[in-house]
């Protein structure tokens, strides 16, 4: 049986093994939308004391897959009152162009936020394009100053599905300070800042990777577990136990015998979720929620940079 | 028995029980010694091909200790070949002086390095200040674009103690691959840091804090454990495995019963070294590496500044 958690907080869980207790799924869209809500109040807020909500995107090339993410992201930022601008730049744009664009950009005080669509085309270095994008209006949380912030414990922006991730965790009112966090993936948008946030948060936390030995030795002794490995279905129910908080960060397209695609997680839900306390569902869980937190980010962006002024 | 250790590479050590095994003491010293013969070829190097090795080291008001320290670290560059200044401002310097001598720092080509001695005057936002640093001059490797390199896996400058810290391992030909590393601490200078290193060298990192409710259980499980709490003795037998490569951060001072002083280490060195496969004492262990790696790190921004021209 698995029961359907939406915004509210759900009672402290107890962890161990409790034969009563089924996995109640977090469902990602029911928090998402909780969150753009909240998002709308204050974008209009800020636009209602003469601030400037605008998020701007860089989009280098055009592909039919990134036109149409573009248009999703904009009536996405419409449904929540944040203006948005498309910025977009030739495929074989020159470098200088595209550092030009985002020196403007970051000049620009009608623009509050900052994101470039991914992936750039060959030619152009992504790291360091984004290490252009000034720390108050990276709201991807990407750049160099973004991720040494949140090391540093003062995190203005932080990347979107580390920030969704940790999100799932606290709507499941499930204690952080001092739990057995396990992270599964070292990627830098994703583990590495969900493990730094955790820990912020006086967890205990520990980073595999596929060099680690003893993977389920790990995974079993967490308390919250985090997948995000991008491999379908790498961590099943002999790597979780009982009462686990299980957050799947994994969207992974793949091919089914009969020929059609399916998205699966990281996470082996059918055999997982009945031991575990909490688990997000792929689709439904982390993704949604990615959205809302670039939303968020954007809105925070907006009130912090005009804080400066 | 101990057995020192210097600069010379060990034979792979083997982890678990070996009744024959005694710790190797990790001697600091020699190989603070080594690293800083090479950082002398190496600014001989740079300096024979025209380029400026010199280390800026700014200093905001003058107690007595923070001159002897400059004056130590004058020192210290001028054996390895690095131009060092000193570049003071009164304790009463406004922000906006602070920030504006770093931005002449910034600009100015004949400066290949910038430090800022801590503490600060209260009145001056050390993070804010550290940020204005260059990420290509900040040799101390703390400002949010380094550390942001840091997570990305593309360090530039990486802060001295943690990289210390590393070393000290790597000195034991110890494999860090799939190594269970526990870290106790989470300060944004060594903890984080050496966690980040040590993960991108794929190891399984675990990142303790006073809030985490089993440290002995996570301790004795480290094949690598680096104590950096700031708390004399707090890594005693009952924490360790046998075979742990132990790493010693704290530099406590502390006053014994008859009135005397005494530098002890976050370690429990007498009770921890009979089971340890190799152990820093304090002193003379990770700290005369941290000057080390100020060292190297200058002469690294040299080389990667003149890179960029």
């Amino acid at each position: 049986m698995v029961k359907p958690v939406g915004a509210t907080r759900l009672r402290k869980a107890h962890f161990g093994y409790n034969p009563a207790m089924a996995a109640k799924i977090i469902d990602g869209n029911a928090l998402a939308a909780s969150i753009k809500e909240q998002v709308r109040a204050r974008s209009q807020q800020l636009k209602a004391e003469g601030r400037v909500v605008h998020l701007a995107a860089l989009l280098v090339g055009n592909t039919p897959a990134a036109e149409m993410y573009a248009k999703r992201q904009a009536e996405a930022c419409a449904d929540v009152g944040i203006d948005y601008e498309l910025v977009k730049l030739p495929a074989d744009a020159r470098v200088e162009q595209a550092n030009a664009t985002i020196d403007r950009l970051n000049q620009d005080e009608s623009i509050s936020g900052i994101m470039v669509h991914q992936p750039l085309p060959q030619h152009i270095d992504s790291t360091a394009l984004l290490a252009r994008i000034s720390a108050v209006k990276d709201v991807e949380g990407v750049s160099p100053a973004s991720l040494g912030h949140l090391l540093l414990g003062t995190p203005l922006n932080v990347p979107c599905t580390a920030l969704a991730a940790v999100e799932c965790i606290l709507s499941t009112g499930v204690s952080v300070r001092g739990a057995e966090v396990v992270v599964v993936g070292a990627s830098e948008i994703v583990g590495k800042p969900a493990a730094l946030l955790l820990s912020d948060q006086r967890a205990t936390v520990s980073i595999c990777r596929s060099a680690t030995r003893d993977l389920a030795g790990h995974t079993r002794r967490a308390q919250i577990l985090i997948a995000a490995v991008g491999k379908p279905h790498f961590i099943r129910a002999e790597h979780v136990a009982e009462g686990t908080v299980v957050i799947d960060v994994g969207i992974n397209r793949v091919t089914l015998p009969d020929g059609s695609k399916k998205t699966l997680g990281d996470v082996e839900f059918e055999s997982v979720a009945p031991k575990a306390s909490f688990i997000t569902p792929v689709p439904g869980g982390v993704g949604p929620l990615t959205v809302a937190m670039l939303l968020r980010n954007a809105v925070r962006s907006s009130a912090a940079g005009q804080k400066q002024h």
